[in-house]
This record gives structure tokens, sequence and C-alpha cells, in this order.
């Protein structure tokens, strides 16, 4: 009988989720990559956030970061499972800031938040349910923090105060207390997670950035996109036809606008939401003569689609028994955990459209509202449960996708409407439809603490001067796009602000070389191309602010050291050098905080200031952009399409300020993934001053058989 | 080893939840009650909403609706266990209407919503959120489901479509259908309950209005408030002071208006916000003179608080070991699931407040926002989660608060700001900080879907005309308040509607006798005081709305069919016999919809139409209330204060319409619990059409011994 109890006991603790407090004191934090630590707490789910992304760590590069000690005291974390969830909590001192959670539209700073993180369309708020809700944060004093479940996770982003917390809140008398508050001082960031154990990961720094770069490369690194998914891109109206979209391609090269790849919307499907996979042959009569057509004209396809199948699908009956228990818009929802499910889903996409040379497709739906897609009382075939499969579809369908391309050795870049954490490599670009252009900036900002990527797309505009502003942020994004399906806006659809608007289009491509590389810097160092002021060394490596009392810091004595305080969420980092500060409809000038350093403009190479706030009254046709002193930026020649592999093209190499600098130049065949297995160069550029005082520039040459774009250098020092 | 494996089994499917479709199907129901059925599915928690009210069935009253046939399709309702949750559906017929999921605001008709109920301070959106989230909806065809389980409920109220459903949606082309829609449709409301089990009940009806008699009666039947209860209500500033309190009433009777209780905010503690539930000596320097000397005037006295102990609170530490791990405010917050804690607690409430004399209380922060109260990562010491304690700390403190009075056969009628399923029974009216008249009017009609009671309180106006209207709708509620505590405005603080303020708050008065009937009614009858016209026979008895074709159905053909068929949220049911159509600042005239039979003007007595859409001109000084055909209402002498127990009034007994009519007229001592052992008399009120045309009066004399409060009786036919 002793031997049956003690299975009993086992059993009862290992099972049942009642193991209250189990691991309350001493978690084991084993480091699992350089600067990685991992702890498990309780008995996590089978199915989580990184086996449904499933991508291998990048050891090497994570060790290049370097060594770290753990970033945290351990003995200040605590997780215990309590009535079957997962309780978490990690300390914060005073001063620290948070950021991430996600991809948040309205804030940075997320200390004092309370949200629950849900995969969903965003709503207006910042509450946790947006397109990548991430269960990532980064703190101001340099390390990150990782929860690694498929789950509806709460988060008290330091919003809660323990009663027997060391560094508790004041408590105060509301009646006559005027410094009374409603949300007192918290000391920590506390998760619950509903399931009975979870995987957590902890980021060394020693920068902010560097634990962000530890959390990418340990998700495989940022995407490489091909180079053609970094010029321009055009939708068009869902009920096109093969020739309309033709033509409006032509109009693109006759107009001189630049265009890499056009998008089909639901139209090209014989039926959608849900959906066929199918061409609709009235519209389309011969798909794979029409995607060579425009081929020819050097100019990729892209297709919308939703996961959803409908009847009338050629693969309905055959992946019905592999669907969801409920329906979206009466089509099946594959379970894209199971290897059956996901063959005969992505043959019809391999056979209708990849074979045919398609080259992406964007995937809608996949994120939210409640209400079109299943409910969380749904189960499906594999036993993962609804909410698990909402957290995670975005993470399946990008991974999967992916895959297609990857077996035919050809890149992808597409959008995609929700991921999580986990997805760093995948290339896809989030949007959505809620369109506020602020907030989209404040997503931009946002999503490289998320480690995704994300566009500010236009779409339709009530003026020239929205259009424009607009176009002016998309060319500073992962992907210069219209969406035009549904107002059927042209890039000229605005005569007053057409040649403006292409100038833009083409100055995209002209950064084409700056954006590569600051992709491939995400691919192989883990840094994000776009990303928060918060991030940049000089915004906040001067303490004054921090270290001054709060009477010192008010706008008047002490702008900028104010104006780092509160939260930047208007401009942002793109790229090594770049500090961007997009203008809004109604704007004809704006403050920008210049970190410390010097700063020059990014089109006359001008002294513009640093470590204060100014203001700038740029003009319409600019949108205000300024370099770092030192800083390099590698363009090319005009074009309306991107190089193709083995074509070479022109460069201009410009400096600014007056900093001698450094910059080093990604190149491979940019449609390949030739690149695994090492056919890429990174070119030494180096900015000197010489005796006489000039600025010399020179770049590495190419190494010999592997890819080489640049012909012809011309140098440009912007700063006199 | 045999046996053992048995053992193992029995364990894994008892103790684990992970039991699949376990109970897929024959959930088993069992006739609790006349016409309640209840069933259990998996594992049901310890703890559940029935378990936190704990309170007895009125097993008689329901007997009284008569039995019924349980009023479903068994084989059409699930229940399963499916990872550790539970999986409800229950099923909808075409053209059935749901009403209730708790106190919503904003909308008035359930079907195609999708909410997740959870205790908080309502955010402007149905969702779920609110005071009273109660897990019992009200079919149309005259059935009630509740769930009893104090957890976040996801709801698919007819709002997610099965692939398996018999009555599945049409698939639709969106690209070129104009009927496509975004929710399909939806054959059922399917419920997830975060626990592995739950138990669920079904209410008879025939009627909706009787399934929602029996789901309250199941609860004890609604609250009987003293008579004092419906009289008038004024709170004062957070910061008077006794005098300044003694002064306001004073004030009232001077200028003429009621007051029965008068409320105090905050500053009568020494601390609020954590509390220390002790007078403030500087404010109050003699609370039981105080309390006395407003008695002496006809008034009582209701204090504000919150639960959360401040460190200051004499009780701090000797409550300290009965309190959750996180505070509110830096306040101990305590498990109030415990003995000890409520012994604790709720002596210092008997020994500071109810011993000298106070009546009630309003008792504030016990529904949200989450950045106040507890997160859901505390924990409490009996193992009660947070979650739970959430959903049901409202039912907690109204439930031992009302224990306090009625161990000194006192009743109370208080204010709560949460409740839940099983607290029907409370005295306490659930009020906000959301103040939209508009939403204050369409909460009304859903509190009577609810089981509680809800108070549109006036608190402060811009104009005159905005706090005349808001104190008529005021005066038609469960609760007649000014809640001025910020504000500070007086019933005339507005000189030029002051006298009509007067007339309303008079009105009110002299209609007590009505208002305590339909109390009487709801508490041993179970039927709302306060209710939706979709509970009305005539609203909806014709059936021709339900039956005409679309194409019949419009404002223009006919104009009644169409509109009961949209969600009536600005009107409602008061009593048996009153419909009252609130006006809104800036409206001169709105529509009325009057329902089937013939329906006559309040104040005049006037026909006015029936089973139409009226429009109504009623001129400032009015709110538009109309009475039934045959319509009795019994009408007291104006008085400042409610009679007191074996004080007697004057009556005077309206009749309107041409039909007969018959009333019950109840009567008690107004003050104690003496009812229960029946010290009550319900007097039969008849009118009768004599032989010459003319109708006639009449009234059943009061039983021997028994409370007798209404002398003198005059008889008004208001129609002739």
């Amino acid at each position: 009988m002793m031997r049956l109890s003690k299975i009993l006991t086992f059993l009862i603790v290992s099972c049942c989720g009642i193991v209250t407090a189990a691991n309350a004191q001493g978690l084991n934090w084993t480091e699992v990559a350089p600067g990685v630590w991992k702890t498990v707490v309780g008995n996590p789910d089978e199915y989580d956030l990184l086996k449904a992304a499933g991508v291998a760590p990048k050891v090497e590069a994570l060790a290049k970061i370097g060594q770290a000690a753990f970033p945290l005291p351990e003995s200040d974390i605590a997780g215990q499972v309590q009535g079957g969830k997962t309780a978490l909590r990690f300390p914060l001192e005073r001063g620290e800031q948070i950021y991430g959670f996600g991809l948040n539209f309205q804030s940075v700073h997320q200390r004092g938040k309370i949200l629950r993180l849900h995969v969903d369309h965003y709503g207006g708020e910042d509450n946790g349910r947006t397109h990548a809700p991430v269960p990532f944060y980064v703190s101001s004093n340099g390390y990150g923090v990782f929860v690694n479940a498929a789950r509806y996770i709460d988060v008290y982003a330091g919003a809660a105060a323990r009663i027997d917390s060391e560094n508790p809140p004041e408590a105060r008398d509301r009646n006559t207390d005027e410094n009374w508050t409603s949300r007192p001082y918290s000391d920590a960031v506390e998760m619950l997670v509903p399931a009975a154990g979870v995987e957590v990961y902890v980021f060394a720094g020693p920068t902010p950035l560097d634990a962000i770069r530890r959390y990418n490369l340990f998700n495989g690194g940022g995407p490489l996109p091909p180079r053609w998914g970094l010029g321009f891109t055009q939708r068009v109206h869902k009920l096109y036809t093969a020739e309309q979209t033709i033509a409006e391609a032509k109009a693109f090269e006759e107009k001189g606008y630049p265009l890499d790849f056009i998008g089909l919307e639901p139209g090209w499907q014989s039926k959608a939401y849900p959906c066929t996979f199918e061409w609709d042959k009235g519209r389309f009569a011969d798909p794979e003569k029409f995607v060579q057509e425009l081929k020819g004209m050097g100019v990729k396809v892209n297709l919308w689609t939703n996961p959803y199948v409908a009847p009338e699908a050629s693969i309905y009956d055959e992946i019905l028994p592999y669907t969801a228990s409920h329906t979206v818009w009466v089509g099946a929802v594959p379970d894209l955990t199971m290897p059956k499910a996901q063959d005969i889903f992505w043959s019809a996409f391999e056979e209708n459209h990849v074979d045919i040379g398609v080259s992406g497709y964007k995937i809608d739906e996949v994120d939210g509202y409640d209400r079109y897609l299943w409910p969380d009382v749904a189960t499906f075939p594999s036993g993962v449960s609804a909410e698990q499969m909402r957290q995670t579809y975005g993470l399946l369908v990008q991974k999967q996708s992916t895959r297609l391309f990857r077996e035919r050795n050809t890149r992808t870049y597409g959008l995609v409407r929700a991921s999580n954490g986990g997805g760093t490599s995948f290339p896809y670009v989030i949007y959505n439809d809620y369109y506020k252009h602020e907030d989209f900036i404040t997503a931009l900002v946002n999503s490289g603490f998320a480690g995704v990527l994300w566009t500010p797309e236009a779409r339709a505009s009530k003026t020239g001067e929205e259009w424009l502003r607009r176009m002016q942020s998309v060319v500073f994004s992962p992907m210069a796009m219209i969406n035009a399906w549904s107002s059927g806006t042209k890039p000229w659809s605005f005569p007053e602000v057409a040649e403006e608007v292409k100038a833009m289009a083409i100055l995209r491509m002209q950064m084409m070389p700056y954006w590569y590389s600051a992709f491939a810097k995400y691919h192989f160092e883990g840094t994000p191309p776009f990303r928060a002021m918060n991030l940049e060394e000089g915004f906040t490596q001067d303490q004054s602010a921090a270290t001054l009392a709060d009477s010192q810091v008010n706008l008047e004595t002490n702008p900028y050291a104010e104006a780092v305080r509160r939260e930047v969420k208007d401009q942002y980092m793109a790229g090594e050098y770049l500090l961007v500060a997009p203008m809004f409809t109604g704007q004809t000038s704006r403050k920008v905080i210049l970190p410390q350093g010097r700063w020059y403009d990014f089109y006359t190479g001008e002294f513009v200031g640093g470590g204060e706030v100014i203001t700038v009254t740029p003009g319409l046709e600019k949108i205000p952009v300024y370099v770092k002193d030192g800083g390099i930026i590698p363009m090319m020649a005009p074009m309306l399409h991107a190089p193709k592999a083995g074509e070479k093209v022109a460069m201009e190499i410009r400096h600014y300020g007056e900093k001698p600098g450094t910059y080093r130049l990604y190149d491979d065949d940019g449609e390949t993934f030739d690149y695994e297995k090492g056919e890429y160069t990174w070119r030494e550029v180096v900015v000197e001053r010489r005796s006489n005082g000039k600025l010399r520039g020179s770049i590495s040459k190419a190494e010999r058989g592997m890819p080489n774009t640049f012909g012809k250098v011309s140098w440009n020092f912007m700063t006199n």
C-alpha cells in the first residue's frame, strides 16, 4: 500500500494543477544560450509559442554579444502555481521603465499598465488586445523577460502592490491629502498565466537594445526580405481583373512611379470569406500567364487570403476531418498544428500560386475580431485549445507559408495580421484597419520591442496633404505600401502632391542599400531596423534626466531632460543612423527630440542640434529626418524596380557630420536563401579625415565569387 | 495490478480536468424547485455564486407559479469539460430573442453578443464588464438559464456557428454577394466557464416574466426595503461636518423638500481609501448624538465606505492574517469568505455605526476598476481565488452587512457597486460613476432581467433642464437619490426648476403605497418592480410583429410591429400598471411605444392610445407616464418623511381607463422583519362598474391585529 499511495501522491501533484506554491521559492535558471536563461514553473503546456514558431536560436550570434551575468536579483523573482494557474513576479526598481508587451499603438511606457495579452484586431486601446501581444518586455535597466505561453496572459506591469512588499507604497488619506493616488507605487511586474505551469526566459543586456537583440537572435534573428520586398507595393481593387491589374502596373511604369510587387485582393479567388484559394476564372482566365506577364514587367504578385476553407473549395472534403468544431463565416478552420491539415491546406497554395510564380501572401483575419473568429469554446482535433490556437494562428500561417518558398529557394515577403512571441524571423509585416496616422507611428516605435515588423500603410486620404504625409511615413517603414483595395487610390490620385509623392517613392528606392543592410543587421545581429528612441544610445546616455530632482526637471529649466522622461512616441530610429520625425495632417511644425551628440539634416547635411528639443518647419514636401554625426547612408541610383540577382547598380555613399565613420554594407543575391550557405558579403565603408582636414571615403572590395550588386561608387560628404 | 489501474483511471478522470467530452451527452436535469431544474457538468468549484449569496429558495411561492415541463429540448443542450474548462451550449430558435447577462447599459437584445462576464465598473461598452454581470439570461420563448459559477464566463450569445449545426448559416461570397455578413446566423448560446465543472439551472415560464420570477424566488425573492428607503435621499459633500449635515437636513425641511435618509461620504471616517471605519472626531465629535438628532428630525443616516482596511484602523492588526496577498491603495483586503475575517470586520461596523442608529451603507469600490482592486494574481487565505473573490465580493458585503441589521430586527436599504447572480434578495441598489442619463434608463430596463436594483441617480447638471429631467427619472426608480457628494448640488440649486423638482419629489412620496406594494410583489412573487417593455404582456402579445414578413414590417406600413421588433431601451414598466418614458436634455418631444390594449395619461387620465407609437410633447415639468386600462394606483397624502411604524396616513386610490380593476395593496410595519413571521396584510382593492355605468371602488378591511398604515381612503376615477 505504500507504493500505491506514493503513486497517488505523484499523480495528484503532477497532473491536477492543484500544486499550490510548489515553486514559490528557488526557481532554477539555466543558461540556454549566451545571456539567455530559462526556468520552468510547474508543468507547462505541451504547446507553446516557441513550439508553434519552431525556430532555432542563432547561438553564434548570441555569443558575439558576449557573456553576461544573470541580470536580476534571483531571490526577487517568484513563480508558483495557484488554483491551476501560474503566477509570476519580477522586481522593478524605482525609476525603472519597461517597454514592450507587444504591438501597442498608443503608449511606449508600459509601467503601470494592466493588460490581458490576447491576439485581436487592435480595438483603439492599449489593453493587451492587439495583433502581436508578445509576452516580452524590456527594462530600461537592460534586460528582457519572455513568457513562453500560448495563453491569454494577465499582466500587472507595476500595477499591483503586495501586502508584504519591501517597497510598499505610502498610505494616504484621500479626504485631506492632495497627493493621494488611485494607483499607488508598485515594485513588481506580476503575471497570471492560465495554465498549470510555464517556461520563462530572461535575456541579459547590458543595454536594453542588447536584451532585444538577444531575444531576436534567440528566435532566429529578423527576416531577410528579398530586395524587391523593400521596394514599392500597391494593392488593387478587390474586383480587378488580370487586365486591369496589368494596366495598373503599366500606369506606374509610364508615370515613373516605382513598383516591385502588386497585391490582389479577395476577388482573385472564385469565392472569398470563406475562401476557395482558387483563381476566379472570370477575372483571371490564365493565372500563370498573368503572373508571368507581370514578372516580365519587373512586378511580383502578392495574393490576399484568409485561411478559412469554403465549402466550395476543392480541398474542403479532404480537410474537413482536420478542422475545428466551429466555422468562420461558414468556412472550416484548419487545425494547422496537424501535419495532415498542413499538407492538404498548403498543397492548394503550392499548386495554384507558388508553382506559377506568386511571390507571397497577405494573410488576413488571423487576429480577430472575436465576432469573426472561432469562439473560445471551439475544439480542434489535435487537442490544442481554441485559446492556444488564437494566440498562435498567426505564427503558424507565417511559418508554414514561408516553408513553401524556402523549399523553392526563393524568399518571400508578405503581410499578416497576427504574430506573437517567437515570430521574429518570419518575413511578414503586420498591418491593420485602424488607420490612425499618429498611432501607426507609435506602433512602428513599439514593433522594435516586440520582434515584429509593422507597416503604417497608406489607404486613402481626405486631402493631398494627408496623402503626402502618410506616404512620407510609409517610405520610412518596413514595407512601402499603398493598400488601395477599397479606395482605389493611386500614388498620383492627388495631382497637387503627385510629384512630391513620386519623389518620396523614388527616395525609398534610392535608399534600398541602407534598408537592405538594416534588415541584414536585424537578421544576423538582432537589431530591429525600426525602433524606439529609448533604445538609442545618446537618448538617455547622459543620466541627467534620471538623476535630476523632480523640481529641477521641467520644460523651462531643462527641456531635454523633461522630454526624455516623457513618453516619446512620434519619432523613431530607422536603421543605424536615421532619426525620423513624421508630420501629421494639419501640422506645419513639430518638436523633435535630438539625443545627445550632434545631428544633421538628412536632406541638406546641415547641423541641427544635439541633446535638445528643436522645433522644425519642414514644409509639405519633406518628412523631417536627421542623421547622427558620422552617419553613413549608402544609396543607389533611382530605379523603378529593385535590382535583380546579378544586376549591378551605381551607388552614392553619403556621409553626415564631422566625425569619421564606419559602416558595414550588406550584399547577397537578394532573392534566394543561398546567404544561409555563406553566399553574402559585408563590405566595410570607412570615412576618415585626412591630414588636410578633408574627409575621404573608402569601401572594401566585394569578396571574389560572392554576389556584388554595387558598381560605380560616388561619395557625398553632406556636411561641409 | 488491475485494482491499481482502476484507481489511477478514476483519479485521472475525476481530478485532472482532462475529461474530454465526458458529459458531452446526456446531461441529467433534476427539478430542484417547481419549474427549476439543475444539472451538474464535470466537477464544479467548491465556491460559487449561490454559495456566496447563501439564500434559501422561496419554494412555496415558486409552487404558486405552477408546475411546468422542462422548457427546452434536452438533446439540444450540451455540456462538457475540455482542457480544464467547461463548455455549455443551449439552443436558439429562429426569431428567438434573449435578454439579460446582467446590468447592461446600452443594449437590451443580447442575441449576437460576445461577452466576458466580469465584475467591474461599467466601461462604456456592453462587453460583460459591469457591476452585476449576472450569468442569467431569459428567452422571449419563455425560459431562463443560469450558470452558477463565480468565474469570468465567456458568452457567445448566438454568435458562434458549429460546423455540425443542423441550422447552419448560409455560405456567401463576399466578392459579389451583397447579403454577405460578417456575423452569420448562430443557433445556440455557448459559454465557456474557466473551471473543470459547473452547476447550471433552467427556469420554466410559461412567459419570460415567469422565468424571471422563478429565478428571483429561487434566490429568495426581491428585498422588501423599509418604507423610508422608498422616500427621498441626499448625499452630502465628503468633508461635511455633523453641523453642516444637520443644517442640510433642516434646509430640506424648511424648504418643504422630502428627505428620509442622508448619506455621508468619505470624510466621516478618520481616514479613507483605505478606510478606518471610525468616525473623524474633528468633523463628528459625538456621532451618536449626531445620528439621534437627525433621527429626531425623521432623517436616517447612511454611511459611505469601501471595505479596504487602512493600517491606521483599529482592526488592522487583528484582521491582517485574514486578508489578501495584495492591497488596495495600501489597504488590506479582508477575506470575507472566512468567518474570522467577517467577525473582526463587521464588529467594527456594529460598534461604530449600527449600534448608534446608522441605517445602512453605501459600499463603494467592490466592482473595479482593475487598477483599483486586487489583481488576479492575488491569493486569499481561504484559498478562494482572486477571480472568484472579484465576482462575489459585492454579494459578500451585501449579505454580511444585511445580517447586522437583521440581527437587530431592523431593515436596511443601501447602495452597492457590485452584485451578481444569487443577489436578488439583498436590500441594495447599484449605482456608478458613468452618469449618462439615457444609458442609466437602459440599465433600469435591464435591472429587471438580472435580479438587481439600479438607481439613475442625479449628481450634478449643467442646466436646470437637465437637473429636472434627471430628477424626474430618479423619482420613478428604486431609489430616489441625489448623490451630490462632489457637486454639492441641492434639489433647489436651479431656481428656475426648483418648484418642479419639489413637485416631483412630493409625487415620489405620494406614490409610496404603490412603490411599497411593487416591492412586496418583488419579494413575495418575484416580479421586478422596474422592468423592460419586453416583459409586458401586451407588448408582443399580438405576434403580428414576429409573423409579418420582413417586407411588411417597416415604419410606414406597420410602425408598431417595427417598433417592437427593435430594441426598446428608453421606456420601462414601473410596478404593475405604469409605463414610464423619460425625457432627456434637449428633447421637447419623444416617441412612446404603447403596448396592445388602451393606455391613459397618468396626470390627466385621458386616453392616449394602444398598440401604437405615439409622439408626445409633455412640457418641461412632466415626465411622460402612462397607465394601463383598469390600472389602480394607491397614493398617500404628501409627506416629507415616510410613515413610521404605526403611523396612519390618508390615502387616495386612483383608477384609470374604462375596465374594472383589482389591486392588492401591501401593508406591514414598514421597518422590521416581523413580516417574515406573517405580520403583514394584502388588502384587496376592487373597482367595479355599477349598473348605472359608474365606477365604484372598494377596499377590504385590514386584518385585525395586523399593521394598518392607511386611514381615510378617497377614490379618484381619473378617466371620465
